[in-house]
């Protein structure tokens, strides 16, 4: 009988499904020698130490604390398969991005303030300031599965969306260029996207050359990783009015300190880091493992393998 | 030389479009009997009693107080077309309804309230309580030129969206049913959109009957007109938790009084009056009415016409 180390609380309907989907293994909460497979948030270390592993499940679309170059020298050595659930996350990451482009355009944060405030109806003021999400440039950084989702949303708008990624494989569904070519394109862009995750090659990514470098009155959103942005830089560009407006769903640190400047600077609205969140995700989760497991025990390629 | 009455105040950037798209006309500010086109928001009387007047343009979508037997007798005995704005409107509004859909799932409201109060980065509620905008019925009340928009933005969700109209006409773009089929398409609905116009036929028309009849949790929004909504029914299905959020644009009356309750009953969110507006909006209600006239000069079939 095969043992899967679940690190998860989960919840009870989350965990119903699981038992069911997992008959004839060994469903184990610590992690132990016989460990085969694991699902959850295990530790890297742990991970590297256990002998008989063949695949492990991480349950978020990032996996920083697992891409080091000897981690994955560990896990290809020993042909351990690893697993992010990006699949599960770039739904609601998509459709998160999207409600903040569209709430900015239409003025949903203003109009929510006079609602909790003086609820004096500035129709005139409002309408004035509206866009429309039409006939703009949106450059997206980094382009994996939640760009190519963002894509399929905005396709309905009259948008030009283009990306810039680490390697560019030719099979993007907007034109896609190298990330060096990120200073030229940030001039063109009315809206720049970052979803970025955290690594040593995306540490303070934006800083204040780059944002100096963007169309006075664009848009900067953030639903990638806090780390990649100079948080000085972004505060300073939204106070000097450069910017028009920032949108961040990540910080550096999170929490971020109620104290911290960036939730008081003009302009800048913050989620706390719940794009990917969604009722019934532990149950989105619990079904992207079991459907990987029938392809393991199948010997089939596993969905969302990032090493 | 033929004279257009435009009743518009125009930003100057607008009036200068409009004064080089009408050279050769007599563009003056009241009405005069020599009137042949009449352009912005010109009293029906006032339009019943000039005798050369061939064509309206109005600055509008809705066209209530033109919409009466009376004033559709009059202007088609004389041959007198009248035009809306609705192709101004209709992508403004569309993308004001999607904001509203696309925020309430990702808990936006809720994130901004935290901002600006406590800033306590309160991430595992709100990520519980976000939702995908996905695999739920979507119930069109009005089938026109922004529910037509609205269904293309939607289109890449995976929703199942369809509509109800007075005169099912055969060429909508989801299944389409007659007003008459309301009550019993109402309990099948997740999100329930209306778009309905002020008119005898519309006034009240979402009762408290009606919001009874919708499921349990459903969302409601209104870009229409606020007298479709009978407020007292709609406040008591929020504050009983029959509904689980109503996301308003219009109401009644406007500007909606300070002390009025839906500005505070729970889960109701409002916008003054704002889904149609945009920056450059009186550039574009200028340009509509140039290309009309371009058209009426050369006897073309006028954009938007409603008589």
């Amino acid at each position: 009988m095969a043992t899967i180390w679940c690190t998860l609380e989960l919840p009870e309907d989350a965990l119903a499904e699981l038992r069911a989907g997992t008959k004839g293994y060994d469903l184990i909460r610590e992690p132990a020698d016989m460990v085969s497979i694991a699902f959850g948030q295990p530790d890297p270390e742990r991970l590297s130490s256990l002998p008989e592993l063949r695949w492990a499940q991480i349950t978020s679309a990032g996996y920083t604390r697992y891409d080091t170059p000897e981690f994955r020298q560990t896990m290809s050595g020993r042909s351990v398969s690893l697993c992010n659930s990006s699949s599960v996350f770039d739904e609601p990451c998509a459709q998160h991005l999207l409600a903040m482009m569209l709430a900015l355009a239409r003025q949903l944060p203003r109009a929510f303030i006079d609602q909790m405030g003086v609820k004096s109806w500035p129709a005139d003021a409002i309408r004035n300031d509206s866009r429309l999400l039409s006939d703009q440039r949106v450059l997206l950084i980094g382009y994996g599965a939640i760009a190519r989702r963002v894509v399929e949303l905005l396709m309905p708008f009259n948008l030009d969306v283009v990306a810039v990624r680490r390697r560019v494989r030719g099979d993007e569904s907007v034109p896609t260029h190298s990330i060096e070519k990120l200073d030229d394109l940030l001039v063109t862009a009315d809206h720049v996207a970052n979803i970025l995750p955290a690594n040593a090659s995306t540490d303070g990514l934006l800083d204040a050359g780059r944002f100096a470098a963007m169309k006075p009155g664009a848009v900067f959103y953030n639903i990638g990783r806090g780390t990649t942005v100079n948080q000085e830089a972004l505060i300073e560009a939204l106070e000097n009015g450069h910017l028009a407006a920032a949108y961040l769903d990540v910080t550096d640190p999170e929490p971020l300190p109620s104290t911290h400047p960036l939730w008081t600077v003009p302009n800048c609205w913050i989620t706390p880091h719940t794009a990917g969140g969604h009722g019934g995700e532990w149950t989105r989760l619990v079904r992207h493992f079991l459907g990987n497991l029938r392809r393991f025990e199948a010997s089939e390629p596993l969905v969302d393998r990032v090493m």
